[in-house]
Protein backbone atom coordinates (compact mmCIF):
# COMPACT_ATOMS: atom_id res chain seq x y z
CA UNK A 1 0.00 0.00 0.00
CA UNK A 2 1.97 3.18 -1.34
CA UNK A 3 0.76 6.62 0.27
CA UNK A 4 0.10 9.50 -2.53
CA UNK A 5 -0.38 11.91 -0.40
CA UNK A 6 -1.88 13.01 2.86
CA UNK A 7 -3.56 16.22 4.29
CA UNK A 8 -4.51 17.46 7.87
CA UNK A 9 -8.67 18.15 8.46
CA UNK A 10 -10.07 18.78 11.02
CA UNK A 11 -7.69 17.66 13.07
CA UNK A 12 -6.94 14.02 11.32
CA UNK A 13 -5.66 12.92 8.49
CA UNK A 14 -7.13 12.56 4.65
CA UNK A 15 -4.78 9.67 2.97
CA UNK A 16 -5.02 8.71 -0.62
CA UNK A 17 -3.21 5.31 -1.55
CA UNK A 18 -2.18 3.04 -3.75
CA UNK A 19 -2.44 -0.38 -4.04
CA UNK A 20 -2.01 -3.82 -6.07
CA UNK A 21 -5.63 -5.31 -6.67
CA UNK A 22 -5.79 -8.83 -7.01
CA UNK A 23 -9.56 -9.39 -7.74
CA UNK A 24 -9.74 -6.09 -10.18
CA UNK A 25 -5.62 -7.16 -11.51
CA UNK A 26 -4.73 -3.26 -11.54
CA UNK A 27 -3.56 -0.94 -9.35
CA UNK A 28 -6.14 0.15 -7.42
CA UNK A 29 -6.56 3.76 -5.68
CA UNK A 30 -8.75 4.77 -2.69
CA UNK A 31 -8.62 7.93 -0.40
CA UNK A 32 -9.42 7.53 3.48
CA UNK A 33 -10.39 10.07 6.09
CA UNK A 34 -8.97 8.97 9.83
CA UNK A 35 -10.67 10.92 12.75
CA UNK A 36 -8.15 12.34 15.62
CA UNK A 37 -6.69 10.16 17.60
CA UNK A 38 -7.89 6.85 15.17
CA UNK A 39 -4.50 4.78 16.50
CA UNK A 40 -3.65 1.21 16.46
CA UNK A 41 -4.52 1.26 20.56
CA UNK A 42 -7.96 3.25 19.51
CA UNK A 43 -9.54 2.11 16.27
CA UNK A 44 -12.41 3.47 14.75
CA UNK A 45 -15.53 1.95 12.78
CA UNK A 46 -15.47 2.90 9.12
CA UNK A 47 -17.96 4.11 6.81
CA UNK A 48 -17.65 2.84 3.12
CA UNK A 49 -18.99 6.06 0.86
CA UNK A 50 -19.34 4.41 -2.87
CA UNK A 51 -19.07 7.00 -5.52
CA UNK A 52 -21.39 7.57 -8.47
CA UNK A 53 -20.33 7.83 -12.52
CA UNK A 54 -17.38 9.35 -13.42
CA UNK A 55 -16.05 9.94 -10.20
CA UNK A 56 -12.75 8.94 -7.89
CA UNK A 57 -11.92 8.36 -5.17
CA UNK A 58 -11.52 12.20 -4.42
CA UNK A 59 -14.94 13.78 -4.99
CA UNK A 60 -16.66 12.79 -1.86
CA UNK A 61 -13.71 14.03 0.31
CA UNK A 62 -13.25 17.02 -1.41
CA UNK A 63 -17.29 17.98 -1.99
CA UNK A 64 -19.33 16.39 0.56
CA UNK A 65 -18.19 18.56 3.81
CA UNK A 66 -18.23 14.95 5.64
CA UNK A 67 -14.59 15.65 7.68
CA UNK A 68 -16.13 17.40 10.41
CA UNK A 69 -19.00 15.53 11.75
CA UNK A 70 -16.70 12.03 10.80
CA UNK A 71 -14.10 14.31 13.52
CA UNK A 72 -16.30 14.92 15.83
CA UNK A 73 -17.73 11.11 16.14
CA UNK A 74 -14.66 9.40 15.84
CA UNK A 75 -15.57 7.61 12.38
CA UNK A 76 -13.03 7.06 9.81
CA UNK A 77 -14.47 7.04 5.82
CA UNK A 78 -12.78 4.99 3.09
CA UNK A 79 -13.62 6.43 -0.50
CA UNK A 80 -12.56 3.51 -2.85
CA UNK A 81 -12.49 4.44 -6.95
CA UNK A 82 -15.74 3.78 -9.24
CA UNK A 83 -13.94 1.15 -11.31
CA UNK A 84 -10.52 -0.23 -11.96
CA UNK A 85 -8.56 2.09 -14.23
CA UNK A 86 -4.81 1.83 -16.46
CA UNK A 87 -3.63 1.01 -19.64
CA UNK A 88 -4.55 -2.53 -19.83
CA UNK A 89 -7.99 -1.82 -18.31
CA UNK A 90 -10.99 -2.11 -21.31
CA UNK A 91 -12.93 0.85 -21.34
CA UNK A 92 -15.82 1.95 -23.38
CA UNK A 93 -14.66 2.26 -27.07
CA UNK A 94 -16.89 5.39 -27.45
CA UNK A 95 -15.93 6.78 -24.24
CA UNK A 96 -19.68 6.50 -22.69
CA UNK A 97 -19.52 8.63 -19.53
CA UNK A 98 -21.92 5.67 -17.89
CA UNK A 99 -19.75 2.70 -18.99
CA UNK A 100 -16.16 1.22 -17.99
CA UNK A 101 -13.89 3.28 -16.45
CA UNK A 102 -15.33 5.02 -13.81
CA UNK A 103 -18.46 2.96 -14.62
CA UNK A 104 -17.88 -0.28 -12.99
CA UNK A 105 -21.71 -0.28 -11.16
CA UNK A 106 -20.61 -2.33 -8.40
CA UNK A 107 -20.93 -5.89 -10.03
CA UNK A 108 -18.56 -8.79 -10.41
CA UNK A 109 -18.11 -8.80 -14.56
CA UNK A 110 -18.71 -12.19 -16.16
CA UNK A 111 -18.38 -11.07 -20.04
CA UNK A 112 -15.92 -10.53 -22.25
CA UNK A 113 -13.80 -7.95 -22.09
CA UNK A 114 -14.66 -6.69 -18.53
CA UNK A 115 -14.31 -9.82 -16.59
CA UNK A 116 -10.76 -9.92 -16.10
CA UNK A 117 -10.80 -6.43 -14.48
CA UNK A 118 -14.44 -5.72 -13.59
CA UNK A 119 -14.43 -7.12 -10.11
CA UNK A 120 -15.46 -3.96 -8.09
CA UNK A 121 -18.19 -6.18 -6.11
CA UNK A 122 -16.05 -8.82 -4.51
CA UNK A 123 -13.30 -5.37 -4.38
CA UNK A 124 -15.50 -3.01 -1.75
CA UNK A 125 -17.24 -6.28 -0.19
CA UNK A 126 -13.73 -8.30 0.59
CA UNK A 127 -10.37 -7.19 -0.67
CA UNK A 128 -10.73 -3.24 0.06
CA UNK A 129 -11.68 -3.67 3.50
CA UNK A 130 -9.06 -7.13 4.56
CA UNK A 131 -6.50 -4.39 3.57
CA UNK A 132 -7.77 -1.31 5.29
CA UNK A 133 -8.28 -3.46 8.67
CA UNK A 134 -5.14 -5.08 8.51
CA UNK A 135 -3.37 -1.67 7.58
CA UNK A 136 -4.89 1.42 9.26
CA UNK A 137 -6.45 1.96 13.36
CA UNK A 138 -9.59 0.58 12.43
CA UNK A 139 -11.93 -1.89 13.77
CA UNK A 140 -14.22 -4.35 11.63
CA UNK A 141 -17.12 -2.54 12.34
CA UNK A 142 -18.42 -0.90 9.21
CA UNK A 143 -21.19 0.93 7.41
CA UNK A 144 -22.14 1.51 3.72
CA UNK A 145 -23.42 4.65 1.86
CA UNK A 146 -23.12 6.07 -1.57
CA UNK A 147 -24.30 8.43 -4.30
CA UNK A 148 -25.90 7.38 -7.79
CA UNK A 149 -24.55 4.41 -8.84
CA UNK A 150 -22.76 4.28 -5.62
CA UNK A 151 -26.26 4.19 -3.87
CA UNK A 152 -26.93 1.05 -5.86
CA UNK A 153 -24.43 -0.20 -5.03
CA UNK A 154 -24.40 0.38 -1.24
CA UNK A 155 -27.80 -0.89 -0.96
CA UNK A 156 -26.85 -3.72 -3.35
CA UNK A 157 -23.53 -4.53 -0.76
CA UNK A 158 -25.57 -3.85 2.21
CA UNK A 159 -28.17 -6.32 1.59
CA UNK A 160 -26.13 -8.70 0.45
CA UNK A 161 -24.42 -8.93 3.51
CA UNK A 162 -26.38 -8.11 6.73
CA UNK A 163 -23.27 -9.53 8.84
CA UNK A 164 -21.09 -7.44 7.31
CA UNK A 165 -22.05 -3.66 7.75
CA UNK A 166 -24.26 -2.65 10.84
CA UNK A 167 -26.57 0.13 8.26
CA UNK A 168 -26.90 0.70 5.29
CA UNK A 169 -27.61 4.50 3.53
CA UNK A 170 -27.77 6.18 0.28
CA UNK A 171 -28.32 9.59 -1.73
CA UNK A 172 -30.12 9.38 -5.08
CA UNK A 173 -29.64 5.29 -5.27
CA UNK A 174 -29.78 3.43 -8.81
CA UNK A 175 -32.72 1.80 -7.06
CA UNK A 176 -34.05 -0.54 -9.93
CA UNK A 177 -31.66 -0.88 -12.46
CA UNK A 178 -32.76 -3.61 -14.06
CA UNK A 179 -35.56 -1.31 -15.26
CA UNK A 180 -33.68 1.63 -16.29
CA UNK A 181 -31.18 2.53 -19.20
CA UNK A 182 -28.02 3.21 -16.92
CA UNK A 183 -28.48 0.42 -15.40
CA UNK A 184 -29.96 -1.91 -18.72
CA UNK A 185 -26.69 -0.66 -20.58
CA UNK A 186 -24.43 -1.57 -17.65
CA UNK A 187 -25.62 -5.06 -17.02
CA UNK A 188 -26.01 -6.29 -20.22
CA UNK A 189 -22.67 -5.27 -20.60
CA UNK A 190 -20.81 -6.70 -17.94
CA UNK A 191 -23.41 -9.43 -16.70
CA UNK A 192 -24.69 -10.23 -20.17
CA UNK A 193 -28.43 -11.22 -21.85
CA UNK A 194 -29.28 -13.18 -19.02
CA UNK A 195 -31.05 -11.09 -17.36
CA UNK A 196 -31.69 -13.59 -14.57
CA UNK A 197 -28.05 -12.74 -13.20
CA UNK A 198 -28.86 -9.00 -12.98
CA UNK A 199 -31.48 -9.65 -10.05
CA UNK A 200 -28.29 -9.94 -7.32
CA UNK A 201 -27.36 -6.23 -8.33
CA UNK A 202 -30.58 -5.07 -8.20
CA UNK A 203 -31.80 -3.21 -4.64
CA UNK A 204 -35.34 -3.25 -5.23
CA UNK A 205 -35.42 -6.81 -6.56
CA UNK A 206 -32.95 -7.69 -2.88
CA UNK A 207 -35.50 -6.15 -0.96
CA UNK A 208 -38.43 -7.32 -2.36
CA UNK A 209 -37.61 -10.78 -1.95
CA UNK A 210 -37.55 -11.06 2.03
CA UNK A 211 -37.53 -8.81 5.16
CA UNK A 212 -34.39 -7.34 5.87
CA UNK A 213 -33.26 -6.00 8.88
CA UNK A 214 -30.24 -4.16 8.44
CA UNK A 215 -31.07 -0.28 9.16
CA UNK A 216 -32.01 1.39 5.77
CA UNK A 217 -32.06 4.83 4.53
CA UNK A 218 -32.57 6.88 1.87
CA UNK A 219 -32.11 10.65 0.36
CA UNK A 220 -33.37 11.81 -2.58
CA UNK A 221 -34.30 15.15 -4.19
CA UNK A 222 -37.75 15.76 -5.84
CA UNK A 223 -35.90 18.17 -8.78
CA UNK A 224 -32.96 15.34 -9.38
CA UNK A 225 -33.18 15.37 -13.50
CA UNK A 226 -32.10 11.70 -12.89
CA UNK A 227 -35.44 10.69 -11.04
CA UNK A 228 -37.85 9.56 -13.30
CA UNK A 229 -36.10 7.20 -15.60
CA UNK A 230 -32.55 6.20 -13.82
CA UNK A 231 -33.65 6.21 -10.01
CA UNK A 232 -36.80 5.33 -9.07
CA UNK A 233 -37.15 5.50 -5.82
CA UNK A 234 -40.67 4.43 -5.41
CA UNK A 235 -39.79 0.53 -6.63
CA UNK A 236 -38.00 0.88 -3.54
CA UNK A 237 -40.96 1.89 -1.54
CA UNK A 238 -43.00 -0.77 -3.40
CA UNK A 239 -39.90 -3.88 -2.19
CA UNK A 240 -39.84 -2.85 1.18
CA UNK A 241 -43.72 -2.77 1.47
CA UNK A 242 -43.52 -6.04 -0.05
CA UNK A 243 -41.10 -7.77 2.14
CA UNK A 244 -41.93 -6.01 5.53
CA UNK A 245 -39.05 -4.41 5.86
CA UNK A 246 -37.93 -0.98 7.36
CA UNK A 247 -37.10 1.85 5.23
CA UNK A 248 -36.96 5.54 5.85
CA UNK A 249 -37.05 7.61 2.54
CA UNK A 250 -36.63 10.99 2.71
CA UNK A 251 -38.07 13.06 -0.19
CA UNK A 252 -36.46 16.72 -0.46
CA UNK A 253 -38.19 19.82 -2.20
CA UNK A 254 -36.15 21.47 -4.76
CA UNK A 255 -32.60 19.30 -4.55
CA UNK A 256 -30.98 17.93 -7.76
CA UNK A 257 -28.44 14.99 -8.36
CA UNK A 258 -25.76 17.20 -7.24
CA UNK A 259 -22.93 17.61 -4.06
CA UNK A 260 -24.97 20.40 -3.33
CA UNK A 261 -27.38 17.90 -2.45
CA UNK A 262 -25.27 14.83 -0.86
CA UNK A 263 -23.34 18.23 1.58
CA UNK A 264 -26.87 19.31 2.80
CA UNK A 265 -27.83 15.82 4.21
CA UNK A 266 -24.61 14.02 5.13
CA UNK A 267 -24.59 15.18 8.43
CA UNK A 268 -27.42 13.31 9.34
CA UNK A 269 -26.44 10.19 7.51
CA UNK A 270 -23.39 9.72 9.53
CA UNK A 271 -25.24 10.35 12.68
CA UNK A 272 -27.64 7.62 11.58
CA UNK A 273 -24.52 5.12 10.62
CA UNK A 274 -23.08 6.58 13.86
CA UNK A 275 -25.67 5.06 15.67
CA UNK A 276 -25.82 2.06 14.77
CA UNK A 277 -21.55 1.98 14.84
CA UNK A 278 -22.17 2.81 18.53
CA UNK A 279 -20.22 5.99 18.53
CA UNK A 280 -23.77 7.98 19.73
CA UNK B 1 -27.28 39.32 -15.51
CA UNK B 2 -27.85 35.73 -16.74
CA UNK B 3 -28.33 32.79 -14.51
CA UNK B 4 -26.29 29.64 -15.33
CA UNK B 5 -27.65 27.30 -13.05
CA UNK B 6 -28.78 27.04 -9.45
CA UNK B 7 -28.95 24.49 -6.76
CA UNK B 8 -30.45 24.55 -3.63
CA UNK B 9 -28.07 23.71 -0.40
CA UNK B 10 -29.08 23.77 3.13
CA UNK B 11 -32.39 25.53 2.86
CA UNK B 12 -30.88 28.12 0.95
CA UNK B 13 -29.79 28.69 -2.96
CA UNK B 14 -26.19 28.04 -5.01
CA UNK B 15 -26.54 30.14 -8.15
CA UNK B 16 -23.87 30.80 -11.04
CA UNK B 17 -24.58 34.21 -13.05
CA UNK B 18 -22.84 35.62 -15.83
CA UNK B 19 -22.83 39.30 -16.21
CA UNK B 20 -20.69 42.05 -18.70
CA UNK B 21 -18.33 43.45 -16.60
CA UNK B 22 -17.47 46.96 -17.67
CA UNK B 23 -14.11 47.59 -15.98
CA UNK B 24 -12.75 44.13 -16.88
CA UNK B 25 -14.58 44.55 -20.43
CA UNK B 26 -15.60 40.89 -20.76
CA UNK B 27 -18.28 38.72 -19.46
CA UNK B 28 -17.35 37.53 -15.77
CA UNK B 29 -18.81 34.71 -13.91
CA UNK B 30 -19.50 34.69 -10.25
CA UNK B 31 -21.17 32.51 -7.77
CA UNK B 32 -23.85 33.49 -4.79
CA UNK B 33 -24.93 31.23 -2.12
CA UNK B 34 -28.04 33.02 -0.52
CA UNK B 35 -29.09 31.39 2.95
CA UNK B 36 -32.83 30.39 3.27
CA UNK B 37 -35.18 33.50 4.26
CA UNK B 38 -32.86 35.99 2.15
CA UNK B 39 -35.80 38.11 0.35
CA UNK B 40 -36.21 41.30 -0.79
CA UNK B 41 -37.81 41.95 2.17
CA UNK B 42 -35.10 40.20 4.56
CA UNK B 43 -32.37 41.13 2.81
CA UNK B 44 -28.45 39.49 4.16
CA UNK B 45 -24.56 40.97 4.66
CA UNK B 46 -22.64 39.40 2.00
CA UNK B 47 -19.24 37.65 2.81
CA UNK B 48 -16.88 38.60 -0.59
CA UNK B 49 -14.69 35.00 -0.97
CA UNK B 50 -11.48 35.92 -3.02
CA UNK B 51 -10.00 32.65 -4.92
CA UNK B 52 -6.11 31.97 -5.38
CA UNK B 53 -4.27 31.05 -8.41
CA UNK B 54 -6.40 28.24 -11.04
CA UNK B 55 -9.45 28.74 -9.26
CA UNK B 56 -12.95 30.02 -10.73
CA UNK B 57 -15.82 30.85 -8.97
CA UNK B 58 -16.83 26.97 -8.49
CA UNK B 59 -13.40 25.93 -6.07
CA UNK B 60 -14.91 27.60 -2.83
CA UNK B 61 -18.56 26.96 -3.43
CA UNK B 62 -17.70 23.19 -3.89
CA UNK B 63 -14.91 22.30 -1.44
CA UNK B 64 -14.89 24.87 1.53
CA UNK B 65 -18.25 23.37 3.29
CA UNK B 66 -19.12 26.76 4.28
CA UNK B 67 -22.52 26.63 3.11
CA UNK B 68 -23.90 24.92 6.55
CA UNK B 69 -22.83 27.46 8.76
CA UNK B 70 -23.38 30.76 6.40
CA UNK B 71 -26.94 28.83 6.05
CA UNK B 72 -27.47 29.18 10.11
CA UNK B 73 -26.37 32.27 10.27
CA UNK B 74 -28.59 33.83 7.77
CA UNK B 75 -25.12 34.88 5.52
CA UNK B 76 -24.82 35.10 2.12
CA UNK B 77 -21.65 34.60 0.17
CA UNK B 78 -20.37 35.35 -3.04
CA UNK B 79 -17.34 34.21 -4.94
CA UNK B 80 -16.35 35.57 -7.79
CA UNK B 81 -13.45 34.52 -10.45
CA UNK B 82 -9.73 35.11 -10.05
CA UNK B 83 -9.61 37.19 -13.59
CA UNK B 84 -11.15 38.14 -16.43
CA UNK B 85 -11.90 35.04 -19.02
CA UNK B 86 -12.41 34.91 -22.79
CA UNK B 87 -11.42 35.26 -26.54
CA UNK B 88 -10.11 38.77 -26.36
CA UNK B 89 -8.73 38.47 -23.16
CA UNK B 90 -4.63 38.31 -22.78
CA UNK B 91 -2.80 35.53 -21.33
CA UNK B 92 0.24 34.14 -20.62
CA UNK B 93 1.76 32.99 -23.56
CA UNK B 94 3.61 30.54 -22.37
CA UNK B 95 0.08 29.22 -20.11
CA UNK B 96 1.78 29.82 -16.77
CA UNK B 97 -0.70 29.16 -13.83
CA UNK B 98 0.56 32.28 -11.63
CA UNK B 99 -0.31 34.97 -14.81
CA UNK B 100 -2.94 35.95 -16.56
CA UNK B 101 -6.19 34.09 -16.34
CA UNK B 102 -7.04 32.19 -13.19
CA UNK B 103 -4.38 34.94 -11.86
CA UNK B 104 -5.46 37.94 -11.76
CA UNK B 105 -4.34 38.95 -8.64
CA UNK B 106 -6.98 41.72 -7.96
CA UNK B 107 -4.85 44.23 -9.15
CA UNK B 108 -5.71 47.49 -11.87
CA UNK B 109 -3.01 46.82 -14.38
CA UNK B 110 -1.49 49.41 -15.86
CA UNK B 111 0.76 47.61 -18.70
CA UNK B 112 0.28 46.50 -21.96
CA UNK B 113 -1.55 44.09 -22.83
CA UNK B 114 -3.12 43.61 -19.54
CA UNK B 115 -4.79 46.88 -18.63
CA UNK B 116 -7.86 46.68 -20.89
CA UNK B 117 -9.43 43.53 -19.46
CA UNK B 118 -7.63 43.39 -15.90
CA UNK B 119 -9.09 45.61 -13.74
CA UNK B 120 -9.74 42.62 -10.62
CA UNK B 121 -9.32 45.52 -8.02
CA UNK B 122 -11.70 47.84 -9.17
CA UNK B 123 -14.24 44.87 -10.09
CA UNK B 124 -14.35 43.50 -7.08
CA UNK B 125 -14.01 46.66 -4.70
CA UNK B 126 -17.09 48.23 -6.50
CA UNK B 127 -18.78 46.84 -9.74
CA UNK B 128 -19.87 43.38 -8.41
CA UNK B 129 -21.15 44.25 -5.06
CA UNK B 130 -22.95 47.67 -6.92
CA UNK B 131 -24.46 44.61 -8.96
CA UNK B 132 -24.87 41.88 -6.26
CA UNK B 133 -26.64 44.38 -4.22
CA UNK B 134 -28.81 46.31 -7.09
CA UNK B 135 -30.19 42.34 -8.53
CA UNK B 136 -29.96 39.79 -5.13
CA UNK B 137 -31.52 40.28 -1.90
CA UNK B 138 -28.58 41.41 0.69
CA UNK B 139 -27.60 44.68 2.46
CA UNK B 140 -24.94 46.91 1.57
CA UNK B 141 -22.69 45.32 4.70
CA UNK B 142 -19.74 43.59 3.56
CA UNK B 143 -16.93 41.17 4.47
CA UNK B 144 -14.20 40.17 2.74
CA UNK B 145 -12.06 36.87 3.44
CA UNK B 146 -9.92 35.12 0.92
CA UNK B 147 -6.90 32.31 0.36
CA UNK B 148 -3.50 32.55 -0.70
CA UNK B 149 -3.58 35.04 -4.06
CA UNK B 150 -7.78 35.96 -2.88
CA UNK B 151 -6.44 36.47 1.02
CA UNK B 152 -3.76 39.16 -0.76
CA UNK B 153 -6.95 40.16 -2.12
CA UNK B 154 -9.18 40.19 0.38
CA UNK B 155 -6.44 41.92 2.81
CA UNK B 156 -5.43 44.29 0.57
CA UNK B 157 -8.98 45.45 -0.14
CA UNK B 158 -9.97 45.61 3.19
CA UNK B 159 -7.06 47.58 4.39
CA UNK B 160 -7.82 50.17 1.36
CA UNK B 161 -11.41 50.39 2.56
CA UNK B 162 -12.34 50.14 5.94
CA UNK B 163 -15.54 51.85 5.07
CA UNK B 164 -16.85 49.29 2.51
CA UNK B 165 -16.03 46.33 4.90
CA UNK B 166 -16.83 45.84 8.50
CA UNK B 167 -14.17 42.60 8.81
CA UNK B 168 -11.33 41.25 6.59
CA UNK B 169 -9.86 37.50 7.02
CA UNK B 170 -7.55 35.27 4.91
CA UNK B 171 -6.20 31.71 4.55
CA UNK B 172 -2.84 31.36 3.80
CA UNK B 173 -2.15 34.65 1.97
CA UNK B 174 0.22 36.27 0.28
CA UNK B 175 1.16 38.19 2.73
CA UNK B 176 4.08 40.62 1.51
CA UNK B 177 3.86 40.22 -2.44
CA UNK B 178 6.25 43.30 -3.28
CA UNK B 179 8.70 40.21 -1.43
CA UNK B 180 8.11 37.04 -2.82
CA UNK B 181 8.23 35.03 -6.65
CA UNK B 182 4.32 34.84 -7.01
CA UNK B 183 3.65 38.65 -6.86
CA UNK B 184 7.03 39.97 -8.36
CA UNK B 185 6.13 38.35 -11.39
CA UNK B 186 2.86 39.32 -11.69
CA UNK B 187 3.23 43.04 -10.04
CA UNK B 188 6.50 43.61 -12.61
CA UNK B 189 3.83 42.60 -15.77
CA UNK B 190 0.76 44.12 -14.14
CA UNK B 191 1.91 46.96 -12.84
CA UNK B 192 5.75 47.61 -14.47
CA UNK B 193 8.89 48.40 -13.12
CA UNK B 194 8.34 51.14 -11.08
CA UNK B 195 8.09 49.59 -7.88
CA UNK B 196 6.21 52.68 -5.98
CA UNK B 197 3.31 51.42 -7.77
CA UNK B 198 2.98 47.88 -6.07
CA UNK B 199 3.13 49.11 -2.02
CA UNK B 200 -0.96 49.74 -2.79
CA UNK B 201 -1.18 46.26 -3.52
CA UNK B 202 1.18 44.78 -0.45
CA UNK B 203 -1.09 43.88 2.48
CA UNK B 204 2.39 43.85 4.58
CA UNK B 205 3.20 47.81 3.18
CA UNK B 206 -0.22 48.45 3.73
CA UNK B 207 -0.43 47.37 7.42
CA UNK B 208 2.79 49.40 8.51
CA UNK B 209 1.70 52.25 7.08
CA UNK B 210 -0.96 53.32 9.72
CA UNK B 211 -3.33 51.69 12.28
CA UNK B 212 -5.81 49.96 10.95
CA UNK B 213 -8.98 49.41 13.13
CA UNK B 214 -10.68 46.67 10.52
CA UNK B 215 -10.81 42.99 12.61
CA UNK B 216 -8.22 41.17 10.66
CA UNK B 217 -8.08 37.43 11.37
CA UNK B 218 -5.45 35.34 9.59
CA UNK B 219 -5.06 31.55 9.35
CA UNK B 220 -1.49 29.55 8.01
CA UNK B 221 -0.72 26.11 8.21
CA UNK B 222 2.70 25.37 9.25
CA UNK B 223 3.10 22.47 6.83
CA UNK B 224 2.05 24.96 3.94
CA UNK B 225 4.82 24.11 0.93
CA UNK B 226 4.29 28.06 0.38
CA UNK B 227 4.62 28.86 3.43
CA UNK B 228 8.78 30.29 3.23
CA UNK B 229 9.20 31.60 -0.24
CA UNK B 230 5.54 33.16 -1.33
CA UNK B 231 3.37 33.64 1.22
CA UNK B 232 5.45 34.80 4.48
CA UNK B 233 3.20 35.38 7.18
CA UNK B 234 5.70 36.81 9.68
CA UNK B 235 5.81 40.41 7.36
CA UNK B 236 2.44 40.75 8.58
CA UNK B 237 2.99 39.79 12.04
CA UNK B 238 6.09 43.02 11.99
CA UNK B 239 4.06 45.15 10.08
CA UNK B 240 0.76 45.12 12.59
CA UNK B 241 3.48 45.75 15.38
CA UNK B 242 4.85 48.51 13.60
CA UNK B 243 1.30 50.36 12.88
CA UNK B 244 0.35 49.11 16.38
CA UNK B 245 -2.40 47.72 14.14
CA UNK B 246 -4.50 44.33 15.71
CA UNK B 247 -3.90 41.18 14.09
CA UNK B 248 -5.14 37.45 14.96
CA UNK B 249 -2.68 35.08 13.04
CA UNK B 250 -3.44 31.64 13.97
CA UNK B 251 -0.43 29.26 12.94
CA UNK B 252 -1.59 25.33 12.62
CA UNK B 253 0.56 22.38 12.96
CA UNK B 254 0.62 19.86 10.00
CA UNK B 255 -1.91 22.05 8.06
CA UNK B 256 -1.22 22.66 4.18
CA UNK B 257 -1.92 24.64 1.33
CA UNK B 258 -5.22 23.29 0.38
CA UNK B 259 -8.83 23.17 0.65
CA UNK B 260 -8.10 20.48 3.57
CA UNK B 261 -7.57 22.96 5.04
CA UNK B 262 -9.59 25.75 4.51
CA UNK B 263 -12.51 23.80 4.83
CA UNK B 264 -11.40 22.99 8.49
CA UNK B 265 -11.50 26.40 9.72
CA UNK B 266 -13.88 28.52 7.55
CA UNK B 267 -16.97 28.03 9.93
CA UNK B 268 -14.26 30.28 12.53
CA UNK B 269 -13.98 32.62 10.01
CA UNK B 270 -17.78 32.71 9.26
CA UNK B 271 -18.77 33.41 12.97
CA UNK B 272 -15.70 35.72 13.33
CA UNK B 273 -17.18 38.12 10.44
CA UNK B 274 -21.13 36.96 11.35
CA UNK B 275 -20.36 38.69 14.56
CA UNK B 276 -19.02 41.98 12.64
CA UNK B 277 -21.87 42.01 10.80
CA UNK B 278 -24.38 41.73 13.97
CA UNK B 279 -25.85 38.59 12.88
CA UNK B 280 -24.33 37.24 16.21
Amino acid sequence: MELLSENRAFGGRHCRYRHRSTVNNCDMTFAVYLPPFATADNPVPVLYWLSGLTCTDENFMQKAGAMKIAAELGMAIVAPDTSPRGEGVPDDPEGAYDMGQGAGFYVNATQSPWQDHYQMYDYVTSELPALVEAELPVTGERAISGHSMGGHGALVIGLRNPNRYVSVSAFSPVANPTDCPWGQKAFSHYLGDDKSSWQAYDAAALLAEKTHYVPLLVEQGRADQFLTEQLKPKALVNAAQKSDTPLTLNMHEGYDHSYFFITSFIDEHLQFHASHLGLI
